[in-house]
């Protein structure tokens, strides 16, 4: 079922517990539409993943995404990269299980370095509504547009 | 192989061979961006196709360009749609075996009724430019902007 519904935070300082299972990630947008949509590929592990993702609904800031995902080749990966150029970033997702969620971390490399982010995923918008997150997260930043991923990879970091 | 080499004209008055294989075709865009990439919701047949093509050199009007394509169920299909709207255009494909070559000759309809162009692809670029035109193909249209399907889709029918 191709819906995303998820909520994220900042992190400070943070250190990943043993048990979390560590991914290099670079992706790069080949769209970036005004309603948000994207068209974006996503080299994780060993897996190239060619996706589209946009706002179920009309409301800014929804947490509801529609979410389409296919693997590529490496040849096919290979030949649409060149179309993500100034549209990029890296990071390294840290995923594990905390305050009872299942928690992605996401620590950003190159221009991005310094910041990090914990998605969590939910099975509804209820769940979502009823997390709580715990001390060790920072502000929310669920639907905030200058840190939405395909903002930091065309503009970088937000100005604090 | 993701490439796709093809030699692209117009059709006047056309009578399609009682062997034609018709396809109706309704298709939309997701992105068209600056360089001519594009991200294409396709429906032909019973088929559901998202598809990314680009242009494989910088040099514009090349008739090389890559391709890649995916199949999509019918829910993911219908909740990427809506971002193609602005963007579409319909049309009936007429496939056969003419001149020794397969010929996809496209009959538009809707906004675009009036419009047949007649598509060749090849397996070479020298096979491309060796073919010789029949007769009853108008005028070539290979890498003109005002005839791409993305343009069509989105301003109309060229001027006369």
């Amino acid at each position: 079922m191709p819906l995303e519904i998820e909520r994220k935070f900042l992190l400070g300082a943070f250190e990943p517990p043993a048990t979390a299972v560590r991914q290099h990630i670079e992706q790069g947008y080949i769209a970036i539409k005004e309603d948000g949509t994207e068209v974006r590929l996503r080299r994780i592990g060993g897996s190239r993943v060619l996706g589209i993702k946009r706002r179920a609904s009309a409301a800014e800031g929804s947490p509801v995404r529609i979410e389409v995902e296919r693997e590529l080749g490496e040849e096919e990966f290979a030949e649409l990269w060149p179309a993500t150029e100034g549209a990029r970033l890296i990071k390294d997702r840290y995923t594990f299980e905390a305050s009872g969620v299942t928690v992605h971390a996401d620590v950003y490399q190159g221009e991005l370095t310094g910041l990090r982010t914990a998605e969590v995923e939910f099975g509804s918008e209820a769940e979502a509504e009823a997390f709580s997150a715990p001390d060790w997260f920072g502000a929310e930043i669920t639907g905030v547009k200058a840190y939405k991923n395909q903002t930091l990879a065309t503009r970088g970091l937000p100005e604090s």
